[in-house]
C-alpha cells in the first residue's frame, strides 16, 4: 500500500454539486482539492444536467482521480424532488463512469459513522471532523465538505470486506 | 413549413429505454427508425448509466435529429424506484442537449391526449394510433411506441403557444 490512490468524492444535487478530491496511503489523508458545482436554476433542466456534466467533467479531467464514490442520498420530500435529484445523481454518476473510473455508493449514515463515529451526525461536526481528519482541507460550501467526507469513507472501505458489503448494501 | 422536422422522442427508463424518431412536415407525419436501448440490470448502476449512455448517444449521431422530447414520468411506487427512474432521465435529457439538440418535456397525459384523444389511454391503444398516424412504424418494445409517441406530442405542439404552455407547465 505504498501508492496513494487519488480518490473523488461526489454530493450530488441538481443546484449545486459538491466534489472532494483526497488521496489515501493506508489509513493517511491528504487534501487534493474540493469545490461545488453549479446549475443555473432559470434554465430548462436538460441545460442545467449539461452544465453539471460539463463541470464535473473538467474536474476528472483536471483532478485524474482513480476511483470514485458517490453519496446514496435519499430525499423525505415528495416524488418531484426525489425525480429531481435522481437526475442530477445520474449525471454524478455516469461522468466519472464514462472516464473508466468504478463508481461506488454509500450510504449517508455509513459516511457519518466512518467520519464522525455515530450515524446521525450533524452538518458541522461532519465539517469540524474533515478538519480534523485533513488539517490542510478548504471548502466553499456544506456540499464540497459533505464531498470530502465521502472520499474519506470510500478510502477506509475500498477494498476490505466491510467495504464491499457496505458498498453492496448501498447499491 | 416546407423543411422536415427530425424529432427523437424518448421514453425514459433504467432497464429498458424506448426511442422514437419521426420527420414531420406540417401535420404530416413520417416514421423513420425506433428501438430499445437497455442496461445490464447485473452491472453497477454507474455503469448501466454509461450503457445507456452510449446507446443513446449513437442514436443521436445515427438519426441526427434536430429536436428531442422526453416524456416526463411520473412513478407511484416507493423513492427508491422514483430515484432509478430520476437516474435513467437524467441520461436521457442529458445525451441529446449535449448534442446541442433543444429538449422539451411532456407529461404522459398530454401525450396521451395528442396522440389517442383522451388522457387516460391504454398502451394498446397508444401503439394502435401510432400506427393509424405512421402507419410504416414498427416497433420491438411499448416503450419504443411510447417514444414515437412523445415524438408525435412534441411535433403538434412545438412552435405552438398550446407548446410552449404545455411545456413550461411539464418542466
Amino acid at each position: 500500500m505504498t501508492h496513494p490512490i487519488r480518490v473523488l468524492g461526489i454530493d450530488p444535487g441538481l443546484r449545486r454539486m459538491g466534489w472532494g478530491v483526497i488521496e489515501a496511503i493506508g489509513n493517511r489523508l491528504t487534501f487534493i482539492a474540493s469545490g461545488t458545482v453549479t446549475s443555473n436554476n432559470k434554465q430548462d433542466l436538460a441545460e442545467r444536467l449539461v452544465q453539471l456534466h460539463d463541470g464535473l467533467s473538467r474536474i476528472v479531467e483536471l483532478q485524474a482521480p482513480m476511483e470514485a464514490a458517490v453519496e446514496l442520498t435519499f430525499v423525505n420530500k415528495d416524488a418531484g424532488a426525489t425525480l429531481k435529484l435522481g437526475q442530477a445523481r445520474g449525471v454524478a454518476l455516469l461522468v466519472p463512469a464514462l472516464a473508466g473510473l468504478h463508481v461506488s455508493e454509500y450510504a449517508p449514515n455509513l459516511v457519518k459513522k466512518t467520519v464522525v463515529g455515530t450515524g446521525h451526525a450533524e452538518k458541522d461536526q461532519i465539517r469540524a471532523m474533515v478538519k480534523v481528519l485533513m488539517p490542510r482541507a478548504t471548502f466553499d460550501t456544506d456540499d464540497a465538505a459533505d464531498a470530502l467526507a465521502i472520499a474519506i469513507c470510500h478510502a477506509h472501505h475500498r477494498g476490505s470486506t466491510t467495504g464491499r458489503l457496505a458498498r453492496a448494501g448501498a447499491a
